[in-house]
């Protein structure tokens, strides 16, 4: 019977780990390595061996009704989207919250993870951390990775012929921090992940020219969809994924790349994905216009670099490059597992879930957040740790290895339907069939269905609206009163921080408005008449 | 008969007048106080006294096909909305192209323009200038104000009650080069025009918050229109003109509106314009998506200031503010010209067609420029100087004073029921109508309805292509032979800039797309057939 569980990481993931041992009467104790909690999120000026590190202009993706956690809502005078200082204060509010801070570990370090000799009887773990120099080697009965997925930089320089013999400043965007000595430089972005495209329409300005190398094309979302809401309170509905999941998926392709091309046609910038599947989708709002205005130039693969140059593989060239920052992403790490439990290459699937690494005796390890779902990483979480820590206690069981098996396979073909084959892609899912399927796991999907009956208002906005973390409260273990409420009150919370300006609205509908319906009348009424 | 012209200024406008007075076989003097050509466009990183001072990252607000020269396109691998230094480039070539800086005198400030003796008889002007601490005076037969609207700044301090005893720093948007030295700081924006909402979008991410003064709302447009094209391309069409004009005006204003919320909802961002009277509109893309994450605060109008902190009109108040930025616009100054000629407050349209003062014994004063059309002011200002040169030499009358006052009046109403009654307002301006208007006067408007029988194609894309200036020099005096050709292939010249990476296009339709076609179709048929 699992007790005590370590936790590897105080980031949003660990602490929500921590909550979920809670909930469960498990007993956490969570190592962080840094000397904050806070995770990816928390902006230092200096890069943190081991801890993921972001830019200082870095804005969530997602917005704040559909990426907080289940049972604390962000404060009302929130915005919508957060810099991440205003998303490092929620963290902060929920470790305080439920008081958190006291099961952390800091500057901790995890050193080694080792199945106990008795592991296929017991599943317990040799957890070595070492803190102030001393090394310390403790027994849990379980282990949650909660590290992220974006601490080991992945350089493929391999793919950079050159790059050696380049005199020029070349860096990796996590030493990106801020647009500083890039003032009239010609700079080189490779990779149009989320964070090359960041970092090119900030330095655009500054920089003389800035060039974006895209592999394979890109689709783009804008924050803000139509009436300048938040696009994913419209996109992230389960009325919108029934449908989706009806349609034949070259149907809904087509229709979301209507969608995508008319915000701006991205076959007309050149950087349309090839090919019928989708790819890794970024969010940008700036781009197009940098590409308009020509600050930003989109450039194909790299073919070579000489000491001062740049030549792509459509026999371009670009003369008297100053930097070149690779913005090719992140590899999985991790130093204090043995390669027998989890290999350095996932992309062949092998955890059931996303969640426990195939083959182990015990489902006592548990990877928390390696995952990239259309929709924000955290709530998936949060929801992973709860399945996590009720299937440590036995609440619910894992299927035998062929039934795993199968699942997953079937899962992996779902997957393939939808999203291209790029090598770390086996972790982009699908966001609420993923959830629903933990959910049910756990017995805390709410039935659609029932609540028609029984609260047909919150069912209209459970399908409807935006599908919010606290849909995941409404019912089960671990249930929250509050859930309800707000769910009913998301959209107070959304306008809030738009108020700041206090007018004086209408209260009536202008008159004007209603011009063009009484001239539509009109000619109707018209056009009938001539026809008598 | 006028032979030698004056001209005041050597920015676009100048150069324009330079070449119509050339055109017109006039001999033009052109002078500069600065040392350079480009006016405005041109970026320096000091503020010079007298001249039009931009910030680093300024770009243009329409793009290249609607605001190049009539007879003189863009380069091809020119981007579509221009960055300061490519448009000054563009403002060399067109210099060096038509030999017009032979006529410039460089460092040469104007220091008075006052009517001859005999001005009533011949219109003739003494223009006294200073170049190198010597004075001259010189006769000419007419003067051409090109001096821009955009060199005085308007504090308007009185409405900033405490303004004097707030310890921060304050500046006028004129001083605000590059987001430098405003890291971690609190600042104040005070006025929503082009450029307070560009500097805020521009220091949202270093400051620690911006405030943006907001008084009366504002309409924002974004440079990409759908699929991503230049707005102004949609938007400027004679078409589209039509429409517009022949619906009620409430009802135009209401698809407008409508454009425009969808874009993002005004009215929820608390900067929708009061009343139902258009207020000047602005360009921006980054504002909804940074008032979005809450790095731009829209605020009230201010009430006080005291040492540190800022009151605002709805009793909210923000403590320890760092910096203020008056983004209040400017205001006419013509110092070299008597108050008897042109008063300072031009609020009550003492301009026949916008060029000519009121009241003057000889139409030989022409003030290019100083108008604020929906539409790029370059272009107006070009024809503007053909109208006026045309006029200097006899080739076209005023109407007498009774007539003039009149036409006034009339265009005063129309505009009226579009714009608001603003202090400047009487700038605004409709764009396509003004234009054709003083190309009938000078005889460049091409006739629609024949063009529609000699020449149908090059006629469609006049009426339902963007209105770009080649249009002007398609008939009539000064005629250009590449206007046709130029308006026939725009549209090259707006994709080429976008193609830097270099893709294979599919050539056939994908036969996917066609899929949702065949489906409905499909259901038709089953509908039809359940019917029978």
């Amino acid at each position: 019977m699992v007790k005590t569980v370590a936790i590897i990481g105080a980031g949003i993931s660990g602490l929500g780990a921590i909550k979920a041992c809670l909930e469960e009467g498990l007993e956490p104790t969570c190592f962080e390595r840094s000397d904050d909690i806070g995770g990816l999120w928390r902006f230092t000026d200096e890069v943190e061996e081991g801890r993921a590190s972001i830019y200082k202009s870095l804005v969530t993706n997602s917005s704040k009704e559909i990426m907080c956690h289940s049972d604390f809502p962000m404060p009302e005078d929130f915005p919508n989207f957060l810099p991440n200082h205003k998303y490092v204060e929620y963290i902060r509010l929920y470790a305080n919250y439920f008081k958190l801070v006291k099961y952390i570990k800091l500057k901790t370090s995890v050193c080694r993870v080792e199945k106990h000799t008795d592991f296929p009887v017991n599943g317990q773990w040799l957890v070595t951390t070492e803190s102030n120099g001393v090394k310390k080697t403790d027994i849990f009965d379980a282990v949650m990775v909660c590290t992220g997925q974006h601490a080991k930089p992945a350089m493929h320089l391999e793919n950079l012929p050159g790059i050696d013999m380049f005199k020029g400043k070349v860096l990796h965007c996590r030493e990106y921090k801020r647009p500083i000595g890039f003032d009239g430089k010609q700079v080189l972005i490779i990779g149009m992940g989320n964070t090359g495209v960041d970092i090119a329409t900030e330095l655009c300005t500054k920089a003389s020219q800035v060039y974006l190398s895209c592999k394979t094309g890109v689709w783009v979302f804008q924050r803000l969809g139509k009436g300048g809401l938040p696009f994913d309170l419209g996109f992230l509905r389960r009325s919108f994924d029934w449908i989706n999941n009806i349609m034949p998926p070259a149907v809904s392709r087509w229709m979301l790349k209507k969608y995508m091309n008319d915000q701006f046609n991205h076959d007309l910038y050149n950087i349309q994905p090839e090919g019928t599947v989708w790819r890794e989708p970024l969010v940008n709002e700036e781009l197009p216009s940098r590409i308009m205005s020509g600050s930003i130039m989109i450039k194909q693969r790299v073919k070579k670099f000489t000491e001062t140059s740049v030549h792509f593989e459509d026999g371009s060239v670009v003369e008297n490059l100053d930097i070149v920052i690779l913005a090719t992403g992140y590899e999985y790490s991790f130093p204090f597992l043995d390669e027998s439990i989890i290999k350095k290459d996932e992309s062949k699937g092998s955890f059931y879930k996303k969640i426990i690494p195939l083959g182990i005796e015990k489902p006592t390890l548990a990877f928390i957040a390696f995952i990239l779902p259309i929709g924000p990483t955290m709530v998936v979480a949060e929801l992973q740790s709860r399945w996590a820590t009720r299937l440590f206690k036995g609440l619910h069981k894992l299927p035998d290895p062929e039934g795993m098996r199968k699942e997953m396979l079937r899962d992996e073909e779902r997957r393939k339907k939808w999203f291209a084959t790029s090598e770390n892609n086996f972790r982009r899912t699908n966001y609420i069939s993923y959830m629903d399927d933990l959910a049910t796991d756990i017995g805390v999907r709410v039935n659609i269905w029932k609540l028609f009956l029984t609260d047909p208002v919150l069912a209209w906005k459970v399908v409807f609206g935006p599908c919010n973390s606290y849909q995941f409260r409404l019912t089960g273990p671990g249930k929250w009163d509050g859930a309800r409420e707000a769910i009913m009150t998301q959209w107070d919370r959304i306008e809030k921080p738009l108020s700041t300006r206090v007018v004086k609205k209408k209260t009536k509908a202008n008159l004007l408005s209603f011009i063009p319906w009484i001239l539509c009348v009109g000619i109707l009424l018209f056009a009938i008449c001539l026809k008598g």
